[in-house]
């Protein structure tokens, strides 16, 4: 890795879907797009082992051959996520169960329950066998393991094996039932338990379990996806020096992503702005239809800024990216012309090694054949592949990966989603919206941003850093926000890892005599009025102490208070609010911020400011007059 | 059948619930309200069998001899869709599943899987019972086979049986399992099957199944209908002549209405307009409003039209229409004054012999005890019985049934209900709301309307023929097309009969360079303006080929090309822009056409122009001025 | 009970969850804020005994000792809503399931069916072992028996021991299944039955069950609570003379609490009137938003009412009392600074002995880790504390428990609850929010209610007396309704005991001529108007017969019909059309009423008139002005 990384383009093709005779016309036409990278094999494990043991690796030999031949570097997916029917017959007791109790079966993909060991040896297994095969064939650049993790809600499983190895789970993280039922106070309610082998998983109660327990599954089942991956990493690591990549999904959030890895090369993701918009995504309806056509200006840069922390060295990839209207989503438009381009640009812009588009040709068949693809089904370009293509010029012109820091970071942590998914005290609390929320003030405010894990012990080079919704705030990051200015809060760190309210309470901030004696959620319509500024909404606090009180409402109750550099902020803020305090907290140290226009966003690498138009309107900013989904860049 | 078939009135009704000393004045009084016809038996099993083989028909030789003395024709229902809860203990594996796997149990009715071959022998069985006794009785007019098949969603059961008579179905349907895998693209996600033994059920998959399997499993559960159904066709048809009918529940669109029809020379429906359009419309709340207390004005006319298909030589019923409030919707109000009579005189416009209300005297007990009849629990008179007296009075004086063939058509065709409702690609996509759309611009627009199953193979009768939303066209029909001026589309032969993707890729059209190379579907507000006319909503398409554009958006984009009398629809219109294409394509093929007032129909028989006024304030219209609610016809 | 009653303050408190260290001082602290009474031990059972027969009690009697040295009166509770783990190995079949067919696990609180036997014997065990012990013992003053039945949806259980009992309940009251089918009209849909063994219980039918087979599930459920009850009573009977409590929740109606009521001296329930609003209540965003921190003005009140008439000689308690913000709501406000005295000063207002704050202190761990208690987690004062103190100072001045028995009486009757439950022919149609807008009604005029059973035989105290939606009037109380003035209906008298429609039709009153010969439900929005006054909404009957009309809507349909002093209501009234019924009525028996300012409500002692603002803002009457949130009384 001592030359610079090249920013380049990418497909997902299946050969096993086409006649033979197409792969090379195909392998053709992708370079001559301007493709370097094609990703390959994940879905087709009844195509490499149609029967038990038998393996049919000619046709993937040939695919592999054709598609080196024409120069495009080719990542191999192991096809786990796609287990045959046969596999039913020797593990029939495999099958993820819901938390209504029922079996999730055969028919579409992702038909295993991580906890599974028979499965789990069966997916090490093909990924050994793939590896002694392609482990160093030098057309495979890189490998990815397993697809998705956790898409269609398939981490939480509450089958059989799941309770078994939950049990397994506690004894080795509790030691005793004591320790157990003193964690999670089952005292509360009679709910001691005598051993680990009474300990149920936490559902179809009578009314919720105990938040400790429902935790402690979240927590268990993200242990069994890394343990599962593991397996496969494990079985690679054997054969092969080339990069490791898994492919994540967006706004998949019941897994802790920095876990998975931290044993791979190379995070990649999917983007899919559109679907996302209508179906992953709370907003006003407004806002959706002003966004139809572009997806949110946000969704797409906060899950690249993730994965770039997900990523080891910050190396990532989009490995699917949407080139036009899919088949998932509530409603599924167009992109409006331009958006393939732009949302192409934008990954380059925060970082991507590759941007990889899903897929090569509309599929005429199964469950995703009105997905589009670069290709219409009938072989006809569709209007993807010319916008593709011209960031395929583009970037021939510009082609090194290129990131800076940020001098703003935002703390990311995936048990604080399980805590609040848990616990959340108000409808409609999300951790993953708090986020979304402080990341969009952020970009709105012309920022980069770089978003790191709780983990993260050194915030040195950052002038400012937010913690919204941080469940506990781990010592190592508590010690490094001395470093900066920082806004912490709200509801951050006021419970334990077990999901029990400490003594003192919360937040316990260095230096900052503030204690949140009380919470409230609020419904839809009701808030508390900042006069002349926003408002906070969804959630408020009651913050008592000494502290410097430097925000509050119309009934002088205290919303920020601050010590120095740190402040603490006791509610969730509006729109107009949020883009206050950040306005507030960069001028406080030294980060020049502009309003953006609404659907103008910028982000800037080591040596350029780029700019990207969301909207349906063009735009002027910066002297620069962007069309409707329009890209400008300017060296800095 | 040389002698015209002559309008009739009729009531369902239940001996069996009342004290026999009742009946006779019962039946003197259904003859003085001039009724006809009489339906009885369909739910009686538990009275004629009480125990396995223990038959007790005294009753109900006794109750035909009353009603049959009094003057009365009578329908004999087979008791089938009622099995008496001993027929559990001979089969306890005979009632349906629920798609979530929940065994659908006694204590209603309906409770049967059409699949399960012991139930299906048994309900043959009570059939020639029923038709060795009565078979010969001249006071058995006809027959009703069942009772609303799929009402309550019954058609699609998940239960073992049909597990094991989807693997034989799909083995006569593919021979061979690689042609089903084939067939149904299942490469894709490694979904191969090695045997038809491994193929399960599309339910509780962990995503959705492959549409592919999803569709077959629809096909086979309408066949599963049809067997079961030509079950008791074969055993009556041994023992009696008289016709047989079998009776349909409104938007009941599970399986292939037209293939039940084929067996039986009387098709008959249910019309309940006010439970409709609390239950089984999307609507707008100002439009379900407006109509609350007398149905939507065109959903009655479409099963009429719907159901004179259905029935050989179009012969067809109304076995049940609402007297008064009913008691299943969501809510219940009461019919305007006039209504009833509205709804019948309706009917009889629309072709219908026999319109029978349903029921005579409301039942004090159990589900429908809230459910109007003609009398009251008491034995008064309830409102609706006037006016069906007063409908008697008039068809006397006019009592042909009169249809003439329409000018427009309008293809209608189960299987493309299915393919949409298992690949809707976006949410709230229905091909019966596209044609209840449809068929509405054309009676809002004064026409009179045939509807006619995709099997059609000549329509050189009709000036105009639509075709919305037919998944796959037949070539006998593409065929006939050229006939007449045709509009065809949107979402029209895009798919192939295992709902794949063909190449080239739809419409295919004799003559009409067109082909749709994008969908979209459109969240609610989102649209594509015809400016001055009309919007796309819901669905567009892009069309791209060398036919003329003979309909653009704003922004230029084609949304209906044309080649002389053919013309394909790139999108779904709204209301005023349907009206414009209809108006329009009537134009074109000499057709005159006239905008009705709100809520105004007409209809055309051979003799009469019909008029209702589905509003609830007075209407003005071709000299007439009809009251709210009101019926008036004049000689043509 | 020579001695007058006197009004006291209590706290729930749980010993088991802290360490012993600090009961003295939790003791101590109880008594100098005022506190009188200390609920302990209905959640220990793991505690009591944590295994099976091995008891640990002396942890309760030092926690016994603790609190009464201080000077508080305990009730002690048996912990049977809470069995422990351990019980399921003894009865695996415990649990409940719910009409979906799920079992109901272990894992939180209430995991027990009502019909088991093993685990009510196991439950009189527990009871009989506390009697044996703490009988005596003078520092228990009382004992609640349980808690909140039927909370979590916990009276209808789908379990096997559910259909066994239900089949011996209905063989005891039918006698013969000839009866039983008679009865519930089973000749409709072939339902009969041949013997009760095949009966089963009312849920997964195919589409609704018989209405009646759903009443007598409901009757039978709620005699289960009550047979259950009765062995914890009979248990403790043996041993002790101390005043039995069983604590009811609100708007919990799943089973007739003046049949538990029976058995034990006192009443008491749970009063969350923030909890309530949002989660409990049906009522507009606007009427949710401006209460959104005090609770609706009317819903404790009515449940003062109700349990003034369960509890024996009207003795009743609000055994949990809000005292901030909660946790099991969707939104979860704190209550506006008052709001904790208002609502206590409210209950004892209404005639309340004691009102007792759940909880002491906040939990910080397990479910209700996010409820306030009267002190934070951290033991620091919660505001509740101090409003508890000043209640306590302000009864120490107005010590007696002071009820004078209302002008108004309103009837109210579970099993009528249970009958629209299961019938309610209109989406949105519920007993409870009919009574509600009927007392609210009687609230805005000023007036304080007493609420009756149905089996009331004697209103002569009466001046008006309102029977809204009463299923079947029993014959005592329609010869009680002579004795006063009355407004019966709507949906009065309608239906026999087995939910079926009696000859002649109802509502059979003594000297008015009047019956409902037609019932509509309305959709939302739709209505009939009483031009000038206000409308129907939701219901409208038809209404025939000789009696003078006075009330009609602009149709000139009768509304309200009259007989002297007995008036029949045929349909829903909005606000405005009740409260011109209700002055009216008032006018005509003599009662004068005032309209209230928006959130006042004022309820009058033998001694007192209350005010009670629950408005935001400060609000003028009667000369006196309150505060937000403000509690005012004067001497009368």
């Amino acid at each position: 890795m001592s030359a610079p990384l090249k920013r380049a383009l990418g497909v997902c093709y299946y050969p096993e879907h086409w006649p033979e005779d197409m792969w090379a016309k195909d392998a053709a036409r992708m370079v001559s797009a301007g493709i370097t990278w094609v990703r390959i094999g994940e879905f087709a494990w009844s195509r490499m082992e149609p029967e038990p043991g038998r393996f049919t690796f000619d046709w993937l030999d040939r695919a592999i051959d054709v598609l080196a031949s024409a120069g495009l570097k080719i990542v191999l997916g192991t096809p786990t996520c796609t287990p045959p029917r046969w596999m039913l017959d020797r593990f029939p007791d495999m099958l993820a169960v819901d938390a209504l109790g029922r079996t999730r079966n055969f028919g579409s993909r992702r038909h295993y329950c991580f906890s599974h060991a028979g499965y789990r040896k069966a997916s090490a297994a093909i990924a050994d066998v793939l590896g002694r095969r392609y482990g160093q064939d030098p057309h495979i650049h890189a490998w990815q393991l397993d697809n998705e993790y956790g898409c269609h809600d398939t981490v939480l499983s509450y089958s059989e094996a799941a309770r078994l190895a939950f049990q397994d789970w506690l004894a080795t993280r509790y030691g005793t039932i004591d320790a157990l039922n003193t964690a999670w106070g089952n005292v509360f309610w009679s709910m001691e338990y005598e051993s680990f082998a009474q300990v149920d998983l936490p559902n179809l109660t009578v009314t919720e379990p105990n938040p400790s327990h429902a935790l402690a599954f979240r927590r268990f089942s993200s242990d069994q996806v890394v343990a599962y991956h593991m397996a496969q990493v494990d079985a690679l690591r054997a054969h092969t020096d080339a990069p490791l990549i898994h492919n994540y999904m967006g706004r998949v959030l019941d897994f802790d992503h920095f876990e998975v890895g931290r044993s791979i090369e190379i995070a990649s993701w999917d983007s899919y702005p559109i679907g996302f918009l209508s179906d992953r995504l709370e907003a006003t309806p407004a806002h959706k239809s002003r966004y139809l056509q572009q997806g949110d200006p946000d969704m797409q840069a906060f899950h690249h800024d993730l994965y770039r922390a997900v990523g080891k060295n910050g190396r990532w990839w989009v490995m699917e990216q949407q080139p036009g209207p899919v088949n998932w989503a509530p409603h599924n438009p167009a992109p409006l012309p331009g958006m393939v381009r732009l949302w192409t640009w934008e990954a380059f812009a925060h970082g991507a090694e590759v941007v990889s588009y899903f897929r090569w040709r509309q599929a005429p068949f199964a469950q995703e054949q009105m997905h589009s693809g670069l290709l219409r089904p009938d072989d006809a370009a569709a209007p993807g592949l010319a916008e593709a293509e011209a960031v395929a010029t583009e970037i021939s012109a510009m082609p090194e990966v290129s990131v800076q820091q940020a001098q703003v970071a935002l703390i990311f942590d995936y048990p604080s989603e399980w805590a609040w998914a848990t616990l959340p005290q108000g409808a409609g609390f999300t951790y993953f919206g708090l986020m979304l929320d402080a990341y969009r003030a952020l970009r709105k405010r012309g920022l980069s941003v770089d978003i790191l894990p709780s983990t993260t012990s050194d915030l040195s080079g950052y002038r400012l850093v937010l913690v919204p919704g941080l469940a506990t705030l781990p010592d190592s990051l508590r010690h490094a926000l001395g470093q900066t200015t920082a806004l912490v809060g709200p509801r951050s760190n006021c419970v334990t890892e077990e999901l029990t309210i400490p003594t003192p309470m919360g937040p316990g901030l260095p230096g900052l005599d503030v204690t949140v004696t009380r919470v409230e959620s609020l419904s839809p319509g009701a808030h508390r009025t900042v006069p002349g500024i926003g408002v906070m909404q969804h959630w408020v606090e009651t913050l008592e102490g000494s502290a410097q009180v430097t925000l509050q409402d119309a009934d002088g109750a205290a919303l920020v208070v601050s010590s120095g550099a740190l402040s603490y902020l006791g509610g969730w803020p509006d729109a107009a609010l949020w883009d206050h305090l950040i306005a507030d907290a960069a001028a406080r140290c030294g980060i020049e911020t502009r309003q953006m226009p609404e659907g103008l966003r910028c982000r800037e690498t080591k040596t350029h400011r780029f700019y990207f138009n969301y909207g349906d309107a063009p735009c002027e900013f910066d002297g620069l007059t962007l069309p409707a989904a329009g890209v400008a860049w300017v060296a800095i």
